[in-house]
């Protein structure tokens, strides 16, 4: 059999799947910080442009790709889906052990998914520019990539802590045309706050949220974009799991376990969601999502309505969440470090359709390197949480089985990271329940 | 059209094409550095395996690709073949450009193409570790990731101005398993003595050869390979331009020119020389090799016998040759740095066959950021040189003409070079006469 089944370029998605009106318990809506009352689309057009609005709360199965947004996902898409029998045999399972490989992007994971048409939809309504956040770096480098696709400016806020360790992804962005701020920076009210406050302040994410937010708010050409949790972003992100429906049954497979990483939820999401209503309908395939034990959202977060962000600028979301004001331990799978998870992924957790598991970061580097040492290539950081629970799934799956998980990046920019975790110096952090229930505290009362 | 032109993995050549036989004046003999005549092959045999010396030699044309590097070929090969009609409406230019994908490898260029063969045939002969030096990085990734995947050591000796500037090159060797040294190092007694001389000395590539040769000369389990240069290399290399044949052969397409960019020469005979047959019986196939102005060797250097290295220690090759004393300025495409082209390159560059030129190495980070803004991915500063070339190239081109280039590597471990170029630092250095004079008064006078 072929080590890669490849989707032929025809038979690519033209249609993203919304889950939305799938869900065996509809959607709780987002809700005014302030007023706690239930948001009206119009309310978040000055941030962000009517198209994702409207797929933000679609009742529609599917929505067609547009062909520009095409045209540019064909710079890398339908890509592979990959069997990984050498990591088989090492495991000695006797299962099947299939991954879908993200990390073909130019950006190096799945989020181009969606930087590619929230710019394409911000271009559409005359916007100019676009401003974000960036935590690692893999989601300001996406954008960055995508508005150089439709001519777009770039602004992005990187909080500054990654600024400084990650020059690389720094340059990339530069590179790409992308104009590129540590976070706190003097680029913003809230940013020039905080460095008067605190002029050594290395920023969070939350903080870089806040300057995206703003910089878009006060600027007539410019919107904001978000790389995870929204429901558009996972609509996006749908075609991971359509292209690895169609790839399965080009080679006649079923797939038992769909596994993925989950910060937001966007790639999780993306693989699992079009498996839906197969699983539904009685078809017995099992969800699981793999989180960090150093933020464990899903695992042990309270399902709740909080904010989306540390400064509480966004819309109310009701998910799984540790508390807006969790500050996440500085684990080497930054783009795992959020506070809540994307509501589909909580909801569907709740439902107990979606089965969260949590692993130390020493674990997940371990299985990352025989990733290497047996399939050959450098997984991201992130990524090493899916291969972690890919492995432990194998190991427990019957011997016709087929275990399919999400390659979501490549860790090529993250090195450094696996440079700590060889000389030993990671640590194995849980997070103290104290922690949790402390964060907590702070949540709105709803 | 498809974007991707993709190779179905049944289709993956079985053999590789050796040109020797076919050249249309026979190669001269490599000598022996201190007699000045003919070596035989078993002078090779304390570092190179009997299969790889034999291939060295060969008068096949083609000879079978081992099922176990078949294995490993699969899991990156067949490479894309890539249509870059958004470079093309960017230029303007009515003929047709496709880029051969090889950056998609574990290590991000063509190198493992013959890293992983190289390694099995040593596997086969009982060795149990191979040492080899590296400047850039690339063939040291390469052969970590194949020793890796074969189950042998590896010892890299990286010049050491290259290991303390690329520092992620250095953590993905060890992430593979392999041993990597600072070249000049104490693990020899070149490197020793070296340092003892110049404590503060930063190595250089021929530095790091001799460690290299030296480390397999006096281990009896140890040998030693090298990335590029060599007939065996080339051959290995020549399932690129077997796939692009058979590539362009699924779109009804004929190449009507050819581009790579050379430094030893192995990614652009890889990509040619499986045309040399069609090109000598007429047909109009002109073959562009493109190099640095800073280390112009196939298009100012002389055609004669010279060392592989600046010890002195390999057989001689007769090759076009800025002399083995040269010591090429810092450029930024520190795998297109080597004093020496491949003696198979040069035989054809001689016989008119193979056209060179060369370019400023700003020119070549220009056309690498037009390619990174139009299709998206970030080249090499090796690659940049065939990009550039390509442009060129197109630019003259007749309307239904096919331009196809040799897309060597991805950049993304060299991002600090594309820094320099946008903060406009780089120097567009081209070669004095009065150097390469000095330089080849050190040649042996044969």
């Amino acid at each position: 059999m072929d080590k890669k089944i490849i989707l032929p370029e025809k038979d690519m998605p033209r249609q993203w799947y919304n889950a939305l009106p799938d869900l065996p318990t509809p959607l709780a809506p987002p809700l005014d910080p302030e007023t706690k009352q239930p948001i009206s689309p119009d309310m978040l057009a000055p941030i962000f442009p009517d198209a994702l609005i409207a797929q933000e709360v679609s009742a529609e199965n599917f929505i067609a790709i547009p062909e520009p947004v095409l045209d540019i996902y064909r710079l890398f898409r339908p890509t592979p889906l990959i069997r990984a029998e050498r990591l088989e045999r090492a495991l000695g399972v006797k299962c099947k052990i299939y991954y879908k490989d993200e990390s073909v992007s130019p950006a190096g994971s799945h989020k181009p998914n969606t930087a590619v048409p929230q710019v394409y939809y911000n271009k559409m309504q005359g916007v100019k520019r676009l401003a974000t956040e960036t935590g690692a770096g893999q989601w300001g480098t996406s954008l960055a990539f995508s508005c150089a696709m439709f001519g777009l400016k770039c602004t992005v806020y990187m909080v500054k802590v990654s600024y400084e360790q990650k020059p690389y992804r720094r340059m990339l962005i530069n590179a790409y045309g992308g104009e590129i701020f540590p976070s706190p920076s003097t680029a913003t009210r809230t940013g020039a706050a905080m460095l008067e406050k605190d002029p050594g302040c290395k920023g969070s994410l939350g903080l870089a949220i806040s300057e995206a937010v703003e910089d878009a708010a006060t600027h007539e050409d410019t919107k904001y974009t978000l790389g995870s949790v929204l429901n558009h972003v996972l609509l996006h992100q749908t075609i991971i799991g359509q292209e690895t429906e169609k790839q399965l049954a080009m080679i006649g497979e079923k797939p038992d376990y769909l596994v993925g990483c989950v910060g937001g939820g966007s790639n999780f999401g993306g693989l699992v969601l079009p498996f839906l209503r197969r699983k539904l309908s009685g078809e017995n395939i099992r969800f699981v999502a793999v989180e960090p034990k150093a933020c464990p959202s899903l695992t042990r977060g309270q399902y709740r309505y909080d904010h989306g962000d540390v400064a509480g600028l966004t819309p109310l979301l009701k998910m799984h969440t540790l508390g807006a004001s969790f500050m996440p331990p500085p684990i080497h799978a930054g783009g795992l470090r959020y506070h809540g998870g994307s509501p589909i992924i909580s909801n569907l957790a709740e439902a107990g359709l979606v089965e969260p598991r949590a692993y130390y970061q020493n674990e997940c580097f371990e299985a990352a390197l025989l990733f290497l040492k047996t399939e050959g290539f450098l997984p991201a950081p992130e990524t090493s949480h899916a291969i972690k629970g890919a492995i432990e799934v194998a190991k427990q799956a019957g011997p016709n089985e087929t275990v399919v998980f999400a390659y979501s990046g490549h860790g090529l920019l993250d090195l450094s990271s696996y440079e700590a975790y060889m000389k030993g110096t990671l640590e194995n952090y849980e997070l103290p329940q104290e922690l949790i229930d402390e964060a907590l505290k702070d949540c709105p009362k709803i």
